[in-house]
């Protein structure tokens, strides 16, 4: 059995103003020592329980924050893509809102564009495509874009999130009825956000879908 | 860093008259020697390029079949998954017509319904639930399943296929509105299927969508 270098990547992604952007730090470790790069790190086998259980474990260790979605997103691999030899980066992807990076005591962790990316080491710049890829097919179909806001949100904050996933406004009335016909959400009683605008009604995640979610990443 | 049992496995599907089946042959080493699972085996670091690789040279080892499509499924791993060690299997699916596996030479090759699997070891039948669900969700919007047939095949057949897959009956007028706005199809020039009925036009997918799944697999 020939020798494998076997590791763990974390595309963090979140949203803020300047949209959709990926957490990146500054590697401790040859090679590309001091560069920019994705959370990742060695799989311990001997107290990770899988891949999973490391990729959590990495993220947490390095960027101080437990990402409450964390999907398998591929896996990386071959002679080319790491000087030190034949190697494997099973690759994750995570959302969180931006206000948990914000958060963060890690001075270290730096947001950037996905769309102005530094020159990344290995083939970080491929997870990360790969990562940006994925959320947006699924956002067409799908309650994940929820977990890039906090518990609760407004249903505009909301069409801007799929506004900023799918690259293009979406119609309000027909979002408000895509809503309606996925029934996935529950207004928050008597919770309203004021700001500039007319106060707006706080939504959440109906617990179903919440779990629908995790259903759909079950034994990965 | 600690060790890791690095290895590929091919959840190779096919549609039969019994419907959707999967390739299974007797293991030719311990651990679960002689028991039915997907053919699979470790990755060669001094003569694979990369887990693709791997996956391709032992599919065409095991059962003598180059199959034309060939997608990263996801990565099962883990310290309970095999009683050799801490195991990663980076596991693949490949898609071929019948004609295919009952041309190979390889008796020892044998098919088996999805719905009705034997005993299986490892987590093997997490890996083909896995597969089938990927190829089940996928084949509603695209052309992936048109590689269960030949290079050519007849608008009732290909409409079975997707029956078999979605797991309900398709109107025909409705099948072929569908396939006209996805505009995927060539007729093949003055080629008919005659049969029990009138004589069929035969199709081939347009070459753009064969590029554009091999598109959507880069990198992986």
């Amino acid at each position: 059995m020939d020798p494998v270098i076997c590791t763990v990547d974390v595309a963090l992604l979140t949203l803020t103003a300047e949209g959709l952007e990926v957490a990146l730090l500054k590697r401790e470790h040859a090679p590309f020592k001091g560069v920019a790069a994705l959370p990742g790190g060695y799989i311990h086998a001997r107290t990770d329980v899988d891949a999973r259980d490391a990729a959590r474990r990495v993220l947490l260790d390095k960027t101080g924050i437990a990402a409450p979605y964390l999907e398998q997103l591929a896996t990386f691999s071959g002679a080319a893509r790491d000087p030190r030899g034949w190697s494997i980066s099973i690759a994750y992807y995570a959302l969180v809102p931006a206000t948990t990076i914000a958060q963060t005591e890690r001075d270290e962790v730096r947001l950037h564009s996905v769309d102005r990316l530094p020159p990344l080491p290995f083939d970080h710049g491929d997870i990360i495509g790969t990562a940006v890829s994925r959320l947006r097919s699924k956002s067409q179909y799908s309650s994940l874009p929820c977990h890039l806001l906090g518990d609760v949100f407004t249903l505009p904050q909301l069409q801007r999130v799929y506004e900023v996933l799918m690259g293009e406004s979406i119609n309000k009335v027909s979002f408000r009825r895509k809503m309606t016909e996925m029934d996935m959400l529950d207004p928050v009683d008597g919770q309203f956000e004021s700001g500039a605008h007319r106060p707006a009604q706080l939504y959440r995640l109906k617990p179903a879908f919440r779990e629908q979610l995790q259903l759909l990443e079950r034994g990965l």
